[in-house]
C-alpha cells in the first residue's frame, strides 16, 4: 500500500505525460480543454471531474503499458467507453488519466456453430446486435443506451435493459475476459464454451465490478439463436397502480414476456405527441412483448397476456401490426429519459428493484414522497424484474436538499421492502453514500478488502462504490 | 498464516470434540468408525479419506461455532451435504471435522408472486422441484443426481443438468446467500430481488467455489413459471458421430430445446433392456426435450427439430406419447453413470466441455484415445452444451497406468480446442492436477490469494482446487 490516492501533481503529470506520447504516440493523448471537459461528464448528475489526460490506447499492451505507468507515477486512472454511465462510474474524480477504450472497437469473431462472439470493449452494443442478427443469432442484453454505450461499459455496470424479463443481464451472457488487472498484468479469465466451473468465478467477479477491480480487452459473448417471432402490445391502464398489479398478474399466470415495461404518467408527458401517441386518458402503459419460434404459439401468449391485463383493469390493448409500429413504441420508450430531461431543468434517476409483489405499493409510496415534499415523481421502467427507474424532477439546485431527502427516502423505502439500491447502473459516485442503507460494515470490509487485494496502490478508479468516509 | 494445515493431532481432536459436544449436544458430534468411513467417501473415484468427527449443526450459529472451534484448534474442517459429489470436493483429506449440512434442510418459503424460494442447504433438490411444481413454479437446474443431492452441494459445484442448454446453471438461479465465512463471521450476500448490482458479485465468487471460501447456509432461488407443454423425443442414429453433427444441426437452425442429451453406444449397452428398450440397431441416441406454453408451438418446434435430426441421418424420431414413457426414458438417461459402472468393475468419469462446433470430432478423438491405450472409453452427457461426460471404463487396478494416460490425454486434447477439463462437476480432487493444463500460473496465482484472503489459515477444505505442488 502507498498510501490513500490523491490528486497527481502537475510535475507528476508533465512526466507522466511525456512518458505515455513515447509509449502510445503523440494523437493517442490528448490535454486539450474540450477533451478533458468531455472526459469529466457522463450520464449521471454526479458532476464534473475533468482528467489530467486522456489516453486512447489501441491494443491490451498499450492499456498494460498505460495502467504499469500510471501506477509507477503514483497517478490514478480511471478507464472509461461512451460515458453513458448513470451512475458516475467512469469519472475521474482525482484526475489523473482516463483511459478510454473506444478506439479498440472491432468485432473480432461471430462463430454461428458454436453461438459465441468476441469483441473489443469499445464496440457499441447495438452495433454487435444487429451484426449478430444478421447471422441469425440473438444477444439479448438490451440497455436504453444501445446505440451509443459499449460492450465494455456494459460489463464493468452489468448492464441490463427492458429483456432481462426473460433473457437475464450482460453477466449471463459473458463467457470469458482478457482482462488487465490494475498492476498492468494480462490475464485470460473464463472461457469459450457454454459451461465450465474450472476454479473461481472470476468473470462472475469482474462484471459489475464497475472499473474497480481492472478492465476487459477482449469480451467472448454467449449468444442464442434469434426467435423468429416477436410480438409488441401497448397495455393503456387508469393508473400506475393498475398497471403494477397487471404485470405482477401476467407473472403469476405463469406468462414470461420478454418484456415489460412500464411508464407512469409522467413519463407518458414526458414523450406523448413527439414521435408517438399514446391513448388518450391513459394513466400509465406497458409495453409487453412476446417472442418464440412458432407464430401461434407467440400470438397465444400475447392474447392470454391481453386477457389477464384486461382483468386487471386494462383500458386498451394495441398490438403493433408493423415492424415500423414497433419500432415507434420502443423509441418512445427509450425517449422517456431524455423526455423527462426537457419536461423540468433538473432529474437525478433513481434505479432500485424491489420484490415484484411490492411493486404497487411502492410505487403509490414513492409518489407519496414526492407530493410530501413538493417534487415530481416520475416512475417507469422494467417493471416485470421489480426494476423502476424512479427520477425526481425539479427546478432548480435551491431545491436540492428537499431533492437529498425525497433520495433518501426512497433508497430507505426500496431496503425496507427487501429491494436494492440498485439494479443496473451501478453504485459508482451517485449511490456510494446510500450503500451502507443496504449493506452493512463486515460486508462493505470485505469488499474493500477484495479491492486492496487487486489494488494495492487504490490508483485505479479512485472514489468509487465505497464512501470514503467509511476508509 | 499459521503455516500450512496439517492432520491434527489425538490429543487436538479430543480436546475439540470436548467443546463441540458441550456447544452442539451429543448426538451432534459423531465419531463411530461406521459415520467416519460413510463421511470419507463421495461419488468420485478419488478415495477414501474418513474424518476424525463428523458434526451435524442445526443452525447457521451451529455453524459458525463450529468454525470458530476448528479454527481455534487449528484443525481442518470441510463441508458436506449428500456426497454425491463426482470431484471429490466434500472428502476431508487431511481428516479433522466433516461439517455435514444436511440436518438443515428445511424448504423456509416460496413466493408465487415474486418467484423466489429460500432454502437451508440441506435441502434435496428434487423436493424443492416438486415443492415449486406443486405450485405451478419452475427450478430448472436439474443435476442427474436430483433425488438425492443438496442444494448447498449444488451452490459450491455450480451444478447443472440437462436443462441447462435452455435455462443455465444454479448460478444463474441464485439471488442471495446466507454465507459464513471460513472465520465464522456470517454475512448475508447478494439480494432477494431478481436483478440487482450493488457492489461486487460474491454470489457469483461464492457459486462454485467448492467449499472453500465459506458455506451457504440459506440459500435464495429465482424461480420461472412452470412451462406448460414439455415434449419429449428420442432420436436414433447410427453413430455416436451422426449424433453429434445433429446436435450442432439443431441449434445452427435455431432451435433451442430444453435438452439435447447425447448418449453413445456403450452409453445405451449400460441401460439398454432394464427400464428402457432403446429401438435396435441404434448407435447413438439424442434425448431432446421442448417446452412452452402452448400446444401448437410445442409441437411445432419438435416437429421441426425432427427433421433437422432425419437429414443429418437420424434412424427414428420417437415421441414420448405419456408422462409414463417421458419418465421411462428420463430413468434411462439417470441411469447410465450406475450402468456403466455395473458394465466393468471400475470407471474413472470426466466432464470436458468443448465448442460445440468440435463436438463430433472430439467424441472422435476421444474414442481413439480408448481404442489405442485398449479401453472403452464412453461418451454421454449434454451434448446440446458441448458437455461431455467421457468415462474410461477398466477392469483392474493395474490398468490405472493407462487410465491415468487415457485421462490426460483426453484434458490435454479438450483444452486443446478450446475447451474446459469441468463443466459441472468441478475441480475438487479429482482433477486438480490437471486444471495447470487449462490455467496459467499466473491466473492461478491470483485465485490463490483470493483463497487466502478469505482462509488465512487454509483449514477450510484443504488440499482442493489448487494442486500442493504449485504452493
Amino acid at each position: 500500500m502507498s498510501g490513500r490516492p490523491a490528486r497527481p501533481s502537475p510535475q507528476v503529470m508533465e512526466s507522466l505525460a511525456r512518458e505515455l506520447r513515447a509509449t502510445l504516440g503523440e494523437e493517442a493523448v490528448r490535454g486539450d480543454a474540450a477533451t478533458l471537459d468531455a472526459y469529466g461528464r457522463d450520464e449521471s448528475d454526479a458532476g464534473v471531474f475533468p482528467p489530467h489526460l486522456v489516453v486512447f490506447p489501441g491494443s491490451t499492451s498499450d492499456v498494460s503499458a498505460i495502467f504499469r505507468l500510471c501506477q509507477a507515477h503514483g497517478v490514478p486512472f480511471t478507464p472509461c467507453g461512451a460515458r453513458s454511465g448513470k451512475s458516475g462510474g467512469s469519472l475521474p474524480v482525482l484526475g489523473g488519466v482516463a483511459v478510454s477504450l473506444e478506439r479498440m472497437n472491432r468485432l473480432l469473431s461471430i462463430s454461428t456453430e458454436d453461438l459465441v462472439a468476441v469483441a473489443q470493449p469499445g464496440l457499441v452494443t447495438g452495433e454487435l446486435m444487429k451484426a449478430v442478427e444478421s447471422r441469425g443469432l440473438f444477444y439479448p442484453p438490451d440497455p436504453a443506451s444501445l446505440d451509443m454505450c459499449t460492450l465494455g461499459g456494459n460489463v464493468a455496470e452489468n448492464a441490463g435493459g427492458p429483456r432481462a424479463l426473460k433473457y437475464g443481464v450482460t453477466r449471463d451472457y459473458v463467457l470469458g475476459l482478457e482482462w488487465v488487472l490494475p498492476s498492468g498484468e494480462v490475464l485470460r479469465v473464463g472461457r469459450r464454451t457454454i459451461k465450465g466451473v474450472a476454479g473461481y468465478d472470476l468473470v462472475g467477479l469482474f462484471v459489475g465490478s464497475e472499473g474497480t477491480l481492472g478492465v476487459a480487452t477482449e469480451i467472448t459473448l454467449q449468444l442464442l439463436p434469434l426467435p423468429r417471432v416477436v410480438r409488441t402490445a401497448l397495455l393503456s391502464f387508469p393508473s400506475v397502480l393498475h398497471a403494477a398489479r397487471a404485470v405482477s398478474a401476467v407473472l403469476a399466470a405463469g406468462i414470461l414476456p420478454r418484456t415489460l415495461e412500464l411508464l407512469d404518467d409522467v413519463a407518458i408527458r414526458a414523450v406523448d405527441g413527439r414521435s408517438f401517441h399514446f391513448p388518450p386518458g391513459a394513466g400509465a402503459c406497458v409495453i409487453a412483448e412476446v417472442d418464440g419460434n412458432v407464430e401461434e404459439g407467440v400470438t397465444a401468449e400475447l392474447t392470454s397476456l391481453g386477457e389477464v391485463c384486461l382483468h386487471e383493469g386494462a383500458l386498451e390493448v394495441l398490438v403493433a401490426q408493423s415492424e415500423t409500429q414497433r419500432e415507434g413504441l420502443w423509441a418512445a420508450r427509450r425517449g422517456v429519459s431524455p423526455g423527462l430531461r426537457a419536461l423540468k431543468r433538473h432529474k437525478v434517476s433513481d434505479d432500485i428493484v424491489v420484490p415484484r409483489s411490492r411493486m404497487a405499493e411502492v410505487i403509490g409510496r414513492l409518489k407519496a414522497i414526492g407530493t410530501e415534499l413538493g417534487l415530481t415523481v416520475a416512475t417507469y421502467g422494467h417493471a416485470g424484474d421489480g426494476n423502476l427507474h424512479a427520477n425526481v424532477l425539479y427546478d432548480s439546485p435551491d431545491d436540492w436538499p428537499r431533492v437529498e431527502e425525497a433520495l433518501s427516502r426512497m433508497l430507505r423505502l426500496t431496503v425496507e421492502v427487501g429491494g436494492t439500491i440498485t439494479g443496473e447502473h451501478g453504485v459508482g459516485l451517485s449511490k456510494k453514500r446510500f450503500l451502507p442503507l443496504e449493506q452493512p460494515a463486515p460486508l462493505l470490509s470485505l469488499q474493500r478488502q477484495l479491492k486492496a487485494l487487486f489494488d494495492p496502490s487504490g490508483l485505479l478508479n479512485p472514489a468509487k462504490i465505497f464512501d470514503d468516509a467509511g476508509c
